[in-house]
């Protein structure tokens, strides 16, 4: 894996989603909190896998998602995460190796099986996600390949990993050796509870390890416990050297230095399942930075390709995404565009 | 499973399928016969899987479909069907008994996994899919509880299971019993290719044990060896109880009798996917049948089943069908329709 240069290398957990519908009845029965992500163990996934309808497994995680996208988009991308010698497992490698991602990570010898995440769509098509972590427990610092580190331009973090113990030390493993190669740091806040549970290392983090912030509405308010938009926004200048502010159909606003570019959502014909849409928005804007777009073109393509996996059921492309880029953004644009504005706060 | 009586118990091969989207230059790279179902060992098995895209992983099997598509109309069904003592067959199990199936067939003890259908799907909307029958040709006799046939007003098989060598035995097990109980036997003719395989046999099948046939156009006409519909459909006339023929998007004709009704095609606001139409066109006739609905009426319950499959991707109903059925068709009518006609030859 480490022989080419890498666009971007991402690190997180090795999920095979397990997707039913259910009614709301179902969670209220169950203690479900509609919407949110919920760790579970063992026992619990087995428990709420012989309650729940007939599912459908197809490989997930967030960072891994968003590295499926970059390739998807044409980009070098590998992935660092923990499967189980088992099925489920070797779905997962199939799965982001068939997308073109280089992924070598040996499979835990312990017995311990992949992580599942038990996800129950409503009718009203919002997911809740029972996630038992599994194998993932088992990442470590030894997973970290330096040179696969120091060969990618970014190392892509996803909050969730500060959930396992010894994921977190790779964590810090994998940043220290980014940057000692001069290579960036970027990080997804993964979800508002994932901040929850860790919000003052995510601050510091962010203060001193991270390059480039992925965050969503809900997630930057929870980091800085503040309940408007404006207030977090201003919170986040100059903290890292780029920030991507996700806001649905809202669009996006991307702080660059003393800069804040507010851009629209991509177009979408029928909005069909959101999952997917954050860890798309990184992928495109990753891609475009690899590209050395400026930061509103990187804010473009992430929109872009965030609009496609919102069309259809799953959180990784559909479509190859590089079909999706309209010409102007597959290289760099030759002088920047004048859609700056001023951070409202 | 015998304590009470079922509406329609199936026999088939137990399957999870793997879809993946690949470009017509991969089937033909891969000497992969576009729309039809291939047999293939287990080295072609993982060379192919190794080969294709990003997959999803949903339980299918042709029988099993129709019985979880049964269930969902409100009726009660089982099933029999060999899985292995895997992950696979654990996603099997789950979900066919978490769409309200019977089912209890032990897994083998030989390690022959689970089979799987590795099925890609064109940018046409067109299936090829590719099967490794696995456990399924562990089916034998054994597998048969003559109280679970005898307490099931039809036991439904699939026409696959002439493939698999022993599953063959089990079928004529379950078709002597069933009529020793005075019930009902139903069978699907599944494939073209499959008629092709077992054409003089499955002529003498349908002669000597099957009440109730199920066929789509090109089955038929590869029963009887003829390119004419019309002529196919004569030489069917009398040789079971019913059978219903159908034709995609020109409906069914449902022969009883010396009678044949021809019906439409139930309405479909968006043609999705036409994989599973027949395994739940038979599952609406069923229905009906077992709650003593005149034939045509049961065909105009396998056609609005037929139509909720083809309007999503996936082989089982993902809306509860019963929600679905007009008043009038969820009791039996006061009279038989005028609809009649005769059959064209």
């Amino acid at each position: 894996m480490a022989e080419g240069l890498l666009d971007v290398v991402g690190i997180g957990n090795a999920i095979v989603d397990v997707l039913a519908h259910a009614e709301e009845a179902f969670l209220l029965r169950h203690g479900l909190n509609k919407g949110t992500m919920t760790l579970i163990d063992a026992d619990q996934a087995t428990a709420l896998y012989d309650a729940m309808g007939p599912g459908i497994e197809v490989s997930g995680g967030s960072a891994a998602n968003t590295i499926a996208g970059l390739a998807s988009l044409g980009g070098a991308g590998g992935f660092i995460g923990k499967v189980g010698a088992d099925t489920l497992g070797e779905i997962f490698r199939h799965d982001i190796r068939a997308s073109g991602v280089a992924f070598a990570t040996p499979p835990t010898r312990s017995g311990t099986p992949t992580a599942r995440s038990l996800i129950l769509v409503t009718p009203d098509a919002q997911r809740t996600m029972n996630t038992y972590l599994g194998a993932c427990i088992e990442l470590g610092p030894a997973d970290v390949d330096p040179a696969t580190i120091a060969a990618a331009r970014v190392t892509y973090l996803e909050g969730y990993l500060w959930d396992p113990p010894a994921a977190k030390q790779a964590f810090l493993k994998a940043a220290r050796i980014a940057h000692e190669a001069g290579r960036k740091v970027a990080l997804s806040l993964s979800d508002p509870f994932c901040v929850g549970r860790h919000r003052s290392e995510f601050r510091d983090l962010l203060r001193d390890h991270v390059d480039i912030l992925f965050a969503n509405e809900a997630e930057i308010r929870s980091l800085w416990q503040v309940e408007d938009f404006g207030r977090a926004l201003q919170a986040t200048r100059g903290l890292c050297e780029l920030a991507a502010l996700t806001r649905s159909a809202r669009g996006s606003v991307v702080l660059a230095g003393d800069k804040a570019h507010a851009l629209d959502a991509a177009p979408v014909a029928k909005l069909v399942d959101t999952t997917g849409a954050g860890d798309l928005y990184a992928a495109g804007f990753l891609h475009g930075y690899c590209r050395g777009l400026p930061p509103q073109e990187c804010g473009r393509v992430g929109a872009i390709a965030a609009a496609e996996v919102i069309s259809h059921v799953g959180a990784r492309p559909e479509t190859p995404l590089a079909r999706l880029l309209p010409p102007q953004l597959q290289r760099a644009p030759d002088q920047r565009e004048t859609d700056q504005i001023e951070t409202q706060s």
